[in-house]
């Protein structure tokens, strides 16, 4: 949870609540309550944001709030083509100390999404949970493959899906096919594996097993920014709402993640998902379907 | 119909048979027959290689063969990523007075697909058809944009469906939104219009409906010259077989399309295109059904 200030071609916004677990609530709490958040924030992270957490169903218990410093605070600008960014200033302030304790009303949580942090942090959220729950999602990023190998590497093999983009994808395994990096990274611990591709849409494999999601077509990307982890808080939310972690229903969940993520990029920040409702949601999932669907007889 | 020296991380050859109009036949012959070749070739193009299309009932009496001359070279050299290539020598030999003439006997033809070429000549060859075709499909590229943009424009109206690749659809638009791009292409002539992105899938676009069908995600691509004539020869060979060229029909025929690119990347040249039967390639088109199907229920 934290605040970014964003420039894209079409505008900026100077301070506006971002991080990965924001994204990931606001998705995720169309689906499921209570959505039990773990984050840091600092002194200067609005009541009425909290507030609105609340109202979605988004517990806070476990966000820490750290009365004498400031929150967590990322400043980016985007390129021409939305694709490349540049980071131009990252302040941890809070996350420099940040060693997340699970309350004790959070144990038994059946679905964890790890947003990306230091793999070590992830793990000791992993240990924190008494029981394992059914399914545990990860992301990362190619930043701690650099800083971090051998931690990520052990936080690996206790989670059962990773999701990353293709670059990621491709420095985890120094493979550049994504059929062959994905199946060296079944084979690191995750049972799944998504791999995220921007406008070009998102893979799934299992085992054998691969499905692909398209990115909705869409006239104008306003700021791309929360796109990945408000996918991540699709997924996870459709998986938790549902209970079922069989292939095929990820297959939905990642439809469900795309549709979120297609709304996400509309506005700055996460402003588009706060406005959106079932209605819009659907609809959207229904042009997913459109985009995709043929009948074809086999000769 | 042209030789070509290509060398790709896998391996390299010197002088194998390639052109717009060879990965065509070979992917259209698969449907439909007689597949009526209009090209230019020299004195060196081999005998074996005529009598191959021929029994694979590509007619070839629209192919000029010129005794004092060679045929087009084209020489490449891909990157690592397989994305891109550097050219490395052009030879247009005979190409360089292509002036085709339409045998009587393609008069009538229903589905004329234009590889790409100087517009101004594919224009010439719409203007030798007594009756206009059901459906005329345009390939061009950014070279042409460059150095005869009048020409393609004019040839544009006179189109039902372009085929371009991302990076063609932005410079022939100045838009870098791909759906805006298509808007503005779908003004320019053509009621159709197909964007492909190698790896990444292809989009259909007509009117206000859109379609995507994803590239099969491949271990290996072992040589994508000829992709996205392949794909194209699939495309218009599935049309021309089916007679039906309702935007329905066309979602098929671009998976048909996809099915036979994902074949061509396999080998070098159009090695593989000749070998693959039709029981490989109901296979491969139920492998893209499994890649993209889903079922959700809507909330």
């Amino acid at each position: 949870m934290a605040f970014d200030a964003i420039e894209t071609p079409f505008g900026k916004v100077d301070s506006i609540i971002g991080g990965s677990a924001i994204y990931v609530a606001y998705a995720a709490s169309n689906f499921v309550k209570p959505v039990q958040q773990v984050s840091i924030v600092g002194y200067d992270f609005p009541a009425e944001e909290m507030a609105e957490l609340k109202r979605r169903g988004v517990q806070l218990e476990g966000v820490e709030v750290i009365p004498d410093k400031k929150s967590f605070f990322w400043s980016g600008r985007y390129h021409e083509d939305m694709n490349t960014r540049d980071t131009l200033i990252t302040d941890l302030n809070v996350l420099a100390d940040f060693d997340p304790k699970l309350p004790d009303s959070y144990q038994g949580a059946e679905f964890l999404m790890l947003g990306n942090l230091q793999p070590k942090i992830q793990l000791s959220v992993i240990k924190q949970l008494k029981k394992r729950p059914k399914l545990i999602v990860m992301d990362t990023m190619n930043f701690w493959m650099e800083v971090a190998m051998p931690d990520l590497e052990e936080t690996l093999k206790q989670v059962d899906l990773l999701m990353v983009n293709d670059a990621e994808a491709r420095q985890l395994t120094g493979q550049f096919s994504l059929v062959k990096a994905a199946k060296t990274i079944l084979q690191m611990g995750p049972k799944y594996l998504i791999i995220k591709k921007g406008e070009h849409g998102a893979l799934l494999f299992h085992g054998d097993d691969v499905f692909f999601a398209p990115a909705l077509p869409l006239e104008e990307v306003f700021d791309p920014t929360g796109a990945g982890d408000t996918f991540a808080g699709g997924f996870i939310g459709h998986l938790a709402k549902t209970g079922d972690i069989s292939f095929e229903n990820m297959k939905r969940a990642i439809i469900v993640g795309s549709a979120m993520a297609s709304f996400c990029v509309e506005k700055f920040g996460a402003n588009r998902l706060k406005e959106v409702s079932m209605k819009d949601i659907s609809r959207r999932i229904e042009q997913f379907k459109e985009l995709v669907s043929f009948e074809i007889e086999l000769v």
